[in-house]
């Protein structure tokens, strides 16, 4: 951290700092500059969250100088993260797609796209029992059905599950269905869930928030983890910005930027980050060129009568044309999707 | 609604769209342009929210016409809503501030402001004993202790108490407490906590999520009274966007706008909004001549020592000068401040 | 500025540094923290801004301390500055009212908008005789028709005109009419323009950009003022947000951030702020509340034919009902609108 | 356009409207809700831009339909336009790469970049004679010079040249040594620009502006289409938005959605896009997936010397190394890069 002083700040001013720092166990050094007197201050980040150093008398402004999360930091865990969930390892060399419906709307619809999806090569199934809706008149998911509709898709498939939790109540009952649990945007500094999914020993899917900076979705992950739970996987899902042609804007320069300052794997969702199904195909392409561990892929058997998120569902025949062409980008840039070998 | 069509959309493709349409029990209107189709659409919008018009073939873009909120909306309302906390009259002539430290500290830190905040013209006071931080590793606030605190405050002063309530299941035990509930920015969409609060009869303030639009906002109002709980304060507390200068971008057009829309109070927070107490009072005058029914306006006895949010803290010494001057801006818009006929 | 050194930066990469630093001419202090090296460099930040630091082996960043403006800053210039329009002071006690219509259309219109704001209490003209405008095929204005109008306006009226100019080679027929010269908020960063009308010893008033920093748009004016001319207002007329309800966010807390930074009066737009006049004359109050020093407002004989921005354009009698609160509000911040003696 | 008008709008203000619209030559379509009475309008949406509806009484607002772009529309040219700069198609199946230093700075430092760039694949080459600079204190460029530089490396190379234009008293000159002229994020909407480069026939490298929404470039692209100059290729270099990583927010997604609605080549520049050479190849990767005609990439022969976006170029190492990652995922969706046949 750096302390900016006023100009014009006076020596006892600058002592007071000083003091406060000191008696808190903190080394400092002072320069002296034409315009301003600047203090650096060494010692751990994490302790010094707490000090109101910028209200004291003479002080201009306080900067921090590094990153604050340290659990989520590449320079704490310099390796990549691998995460496994079952036998698949989300982070390693292997590109993996969660895909499938929005919202889980009946039996049939689920298994019929969880076979689908299965069929074109992904390898975790997605599909929401518990549904964020902007509005209150839209449909909520079907709860706990829907999850006993997702076990039941797993059995049949051997695919993976990853399901949203929305609130800390209902945790215990996602858990005990879910392969992945995904915290999703509107939820991501939700502190008391993230604090709660951070006791459990199971992978956490942390969407980015709709606003939230990269250091901010790092520091969520924190959250989780300094509460024990180190298997974080973070997913970017577009962030809100002025452009309207796009329902959000697909941030893909997370991924570079998350793996230098973080080891943990990023997978991205642009399904969501699009809006509209005709785009999800390329920015799938780019994701995977960008670096992504994996994508999550919204699939509807037919995606005209989908009780939620229509217009940005892929039908299962797009979706394994996209497969194809994904398996192409990924080698190319020497990773391999999930069943990649058997199928193509 | 309107639906536009594509371009070349065959006359089987504008078929398909007006029977899904009508055996919904929807009227619809047919305009044939030059260039496109475009099919109105004539009922209730709430009902249409989970029909994926926008995937069927040949369809390009479903467009809504009117605003998605009920019982929000000054359309379904059209006097201003007063919303009583106690005998406290929020949403008429006039102006009542809240104030007090961001969080409760000691019994000390909080009586003292409580008095001096009260002494300045304050009617309610606000202390958060539950606070959502972005590091996990920050002050997290003095839960149930922090909650009796205000209620001996409450006690020794006469002022209602506001407090957030960050999570369902804290929420029995704040509510016990709390003359008003606060939905934190961070919590605008979560609809868990939305419903839970719109089945209890307690005043609720809800703060605009930092990157949500004045529609969604009116939306997350409306998950609470679609529950039964009419009593709904709004806070406008600053955005997120671009800015640097400012902790965030207080949107005071959002004042009239919510008040064009909606016949809910509206409240502003320039503490949140600002980030800095040297631009509090400006912004605090420039929002109550925007029309806003209250401030919110963090006050510590002591910012340069305060467990969070410091910089942004008022003095007591300020705050009693700032009250001052709000009471003439009050009086030039034909409002009052609370206790202003005895304190001039 | 401070040099933040990658975490294993070697001493080789420091020294290196170090000494490109001290043969610019710069003294340096160093840091030697437990995780990272920090190098604190004193000297005249202006001369730094070509060294690409950032780029050199070892280095994490590049963080700069203090502003980078320096003939705009409050610090150079501690006292307010009052820039002369003819005999009105702009930036003094007395709040100055731009008003007129979008676009010079005729005589006619031009003519009665004149009269009307000037007799509800404008001193100063505006009316674009260039328009910028989106589409091509839009109205662009009646260019020097238009100035030879403002120039009659004048003449009839005894206002003050002020007037966009686009371009550097217009510059000279608009200087020749205008008595201020907008820099619109597209031409903000016109970086040639900026240096003609720095040439020039003419007010100019420069708009804030669309997605500019107040730091970008000090360092507008500063490119203004470092040609010479020290008379620049500056303007602010909301920001772009992923906000729909308005047509730009309004950013009243530019304001008092200005002032706190810069020493040159600001004054506020809020009809391009709200892009609706159900909303301008609420902001216009909101914007004397928040200290400014004058206000630009959009007035249409008949808004409903008006060739532009007839939605935000104000009737002449919400004019001048809008000018009658403004009065009182400009009082209770010790202010004083301009004709207000003879007014009330 | 739709036009909604307000809950309770009289039958007379409906008729108004309708007269209004059929004066000017429009068919109107009228829809009785059972809250709002909604007009269609048939016709030519550029001939409506003027007349003010939404100011007329009993109009809630005017909703466009279409978008207001013609020439650069999908719909006007249904097939994928390929501009020729000589003898090298941009839009076609070739993949090009633009590179070279931000700032031509000296005979050498242009020679070297541009042999450099050459050998690795590039086939034109990039470098600013006149620089947008945002403080007036930092390097401007060497104007004529660098213009002559770049013309002898041309001379030397074979590549062609992308210059920046920044106002049309300069652009003859520019015009005169460029086979591309690009127009700057800052002069997207510099209208008086972009006609005069419209009345050339020379190909235009037109950047996104930092807050432009994709409908406001492709109307700047219009712009220049208007006068007469179909040559335009679009330039995604990222948007400004919150987060604080990266330098901007590059929005991959602009390339397939500028397809979608156009028939114009675009390209994207990471350099900008990320302000960070260690992000520059990974989204160079990403822009190639995501079908980008182009790249546009800051290379410097010692970065850490550069007088302009040191920390964003590659030096000559990498960006040959980065060649030939591009090129095996330009094969991976079928397409290929320049110079691709003789490289590998």
């Amino acid at each position: 951290m750096i302390v900016v002083m006023q100009q014009g700040a006076t020596p006892d001013q600058v002592r007071a700092v000083v003091e406060r720092l000191q008696n808190s166990g903190f080394q400092v050094h002072i320069s002296r500059g034409v315009e301003r007197t600047i203090i650096g201050i060494i010692g751990d980040r994490t302790r010094l969250e707490d000090t109101a150093l910028e209200a004291m008398p003479g002080v201009e402004k306080v900067m921090p100088v590094l990153q604050p999360y340290k659990l989520a930091s590449r320079a704490f865990h310099p390796e990549d993260s691998v995460i496994m969930v079952g036998d698949l390892a989300i982070g390693g060399e292997t590109v993996h797609v969660m895909a499938g419906p929005c919202a889980v709307e009946s039996r049939e619809q689920l298994l019929e796209a969880a076979r689908q999806v299965k069929a074109a090569g992904a390898t975790i199934l997605r599909g929401g029992a518990y549904k964020p809706r902007t509005s209150p008149y839209s449909f909520q998911g079907l709860e706990e059905k829907g999850l006993q509709l997702l076990a039941e898709a797993r059995e049949v498939t051997g695919l993976k599950v990853v399901t949203e939790v929305m609130d800390a109540r209902t945790l215990p009952l996602v858990a005990e269905y879910a392969d992945i649990l995904q915290i999703g945007a509107r939820n991501m500094q939700n502190f008391f869930l993230l604090r709660e999914v951070g006791r459990l020993d199971k992978p956490v899917l942390l969407k980015r928030g709709l606003s939230c900076t990269i250091e901010e979705w790092l520091m969520a992950a924190e959250y989780i983890m300094s509460m024990g739970n180190q298997r974080v996987i973070l997913c970017e899902r577009g962030i809100r910005t002025f452009e309207t042609y796009t329902r959000n804007t697909l941030d893909l320069s997370a991924v570079p930027v998350v793996k230098h300052f973080s080891h943990l794997p990023v997978v991205v969702d642009p399904s969501h980050g699009t809006g509209k199904w005709q785009f999800v195909p390329t920015m799938a392409r780019a994701a995977v060129a960008a670096g992504a561990d994996g994508l999550l892929i919204e699939v509807h058997p037919n995606p005209a009568e989908a009780l939620c998120d229509g217009p940005q569902s892929l039908t299962p025949e797009n979706f394994a044309r996209m497969m194809k062409e994904l398996r192409r980008v990924a080698r190319a840039v020497n990773r391999r999707l999930a069943g990649e070998d058997t199928d193509v």
